[in-house]
């Protein structure tokens, strides 16, 4: 099958189509997301070696639950071993023996197949498009931050970055606290909130603190410390994005305001799938293009000239 | 009055004394001891001037409650406004218009006199020898964790650093969880905790990680980056000591394992007290030496050396 390997540079090629195990299906892709952390390994994140890519949706071709076979899927993309300490307290994408697809130990989704145990994959609704259903992982890592915090109505949320996830992240957020804004540094990004009336500010503008709840979503050092300045005392910072590297940050502003700082990662992929398809988190306006896998070379460019939200790449039909 | 005056270096003054405020008394101070938040003003940290000093016992002199005439006390650090946002959501030490005994906008503990608010002021059981409720200041720091962070009996616990804050934060949460080590480079610190069956382990030891609450008590930014390591996904770590200035942080880390940081500040001193009154918790090891206010300029000095756990200065009889 047809490939983008990344094995110290990414390039195209010809490879085996992977062998499900017992427990996994066989997945054909037919899109698959192009995602800051890919745009990460590529430099060197997580020392990663294969194929990347973890946002997809595809048709299953073989499963042992005949029911899956023929369906359109998403995935989620922690594949954990059910027998260690964070397996057994329910933490399983916590797994100390996990792989994670595209980005640790396993082959991800900038394929034609991939593989995936059979319990990660969602069914999508028929209503919901191929290009809508290939963003439910990204809306998922949103749908993480109100299992992590209690988010009143009447919170005033900031949400940090105009990226996919801060829009994501202000979409999710909103749905349970209108007093939100988000901030980011491109006023084009930032259009995809305002038919959905959330409020909206470029970075350089003044903007009022002491917000309860702050998310960097903006993948930066500097918007880690600015998230600490707007934040109130005992107010919750989310660290949503990984920033590569060591990041200088003062920290005696959150000992002095007791901030919480909360790291959150992968989601829950069925309150995800149900925005989607009921249209509450909206992300068509994100896909600024879309490439053949043949063309991923263009693709991974254009996802990070800065001129794009997401970039998608279609696989099969 | 006789005080320690910092205004860029200290130095042994005589100032007028304290006149407090209708709803203030005047305290003698007996007792007051040195903290690293002093010795980080002196400094330069918060750009402080005056009479430093914060933690204190003392007797009142002057107070329109005449129940404290006479008294031997101790005192809450913050004076607060009462009216603001925080003071109205009950986290008055947050108060946005707050002064700070020999912290910020408000004369010290370095001195024969100071005034408080009469709210700050706790009645000290006559059990408690003055050398031991001089402690119930940083006693009350280390109560601080429980309150913020829920702790279950069979929680692995490591507190990192054995200063002051490191030991009375591990013989504090050992009261809660016995399955609790204490982490530092001076085996003499750490001999405070060895009478009362804590766990002790030097810093260069191995040490196995996956807990679920690490205490950062070291005051260096390679004690957070230690504490992000042995903390386990989904524990916490609470920052209990400022770091003045910036420090470099892998901030990928807590993302990926969605610890939750946690700052902590100042505490509750009822159960403070209660603890120092009860043996519960025991400070007077901790005492490496004590000094007359006249000799301030070598208790600070000694303070510093790395040779002293806690200075304290006997200001009166």
């Amino acid at each position: 099958m047809k490939a983008l390997v990344f094995d110290g540079k990414p390039h195209i090629a010809d490879v085996p189509r992977p062998v499900p195990a017992p427990d996994e299906a066989l997945v054909r892709v037919r899109y698959a997301g192009i995602c800051n952390t890919d745009i990460e390994i590529l430099r060197g994140y997580m020392k990663f070696k294969g194929i990347p890519g973890h946002e997809f949706v595809g048709v299953v071709e073989e499963a042992s639950n005949q029911h899956l076979l023929g369906k359109r899927v998403v995935g989620e993309i922690n594949c954990v071993c059910g027998a260690c300490e964070y397996c057994q307290r329910e933490m399983p994408h916590h797994c100390c023996a996990r792989t994670v697809l595209g980005i640790q130990g396993r082959d991800g989704a900038f394929a034609e197949y991939l593989t995936l145990p059979e319990e990660n994959l969602h069914l999508v609704p028929e209503s919901v498009p191929d290009e809508i259903a290939v963003f439910t992982e990204p809306a998922a890592a949103a749908f993480r931050i109100p299992e992590q915090v209690e988010i009143d109505a009447d919170d005033r949320i900031i949400v940090l970055g105009d990226g996919k996830l801060g829009l994501l992240a202000a979409q999710v957020l909103w749905l349970q606290a209108k007093n939100l804004v988000c901030v980011g540094r491109h006023p084009w990004k930032l259009e995809v909130l305002t038919p959905l009336c959330i409020q909206t500010r470029l970075a350089d503008e003044p903007l009022e603190g002491g917000a309860e709840i702050v998310v960097d979503a903006t993948g930066s050092a500097a918007g880690f410390s600015r998230a600490l300045q707007l934040v109130r005392p005992e107010g919750v910072v989310v660290l949503k994005t990984t920033v590569a590297g060591r990041s200088e940050v003062d920290l005696s502003l959150p000992v002095i305001n007791e901030v919480q700082i909360v790291g959150s990662r992968c989601g829950p992929f069925r309150p995800a799938l149900e925005a989607l398809a009921l249209g509450t988190v909206v992300v068509k306006p994100m896909i600024s293009a879309t490439y053949p896998l043949d063309e991923a070379d263009r693709a991974l460019e254009h996802a990070q000239s800065g001129d794009a939200i997401k970039i998608l790449l279609q696989i099969s039909e």
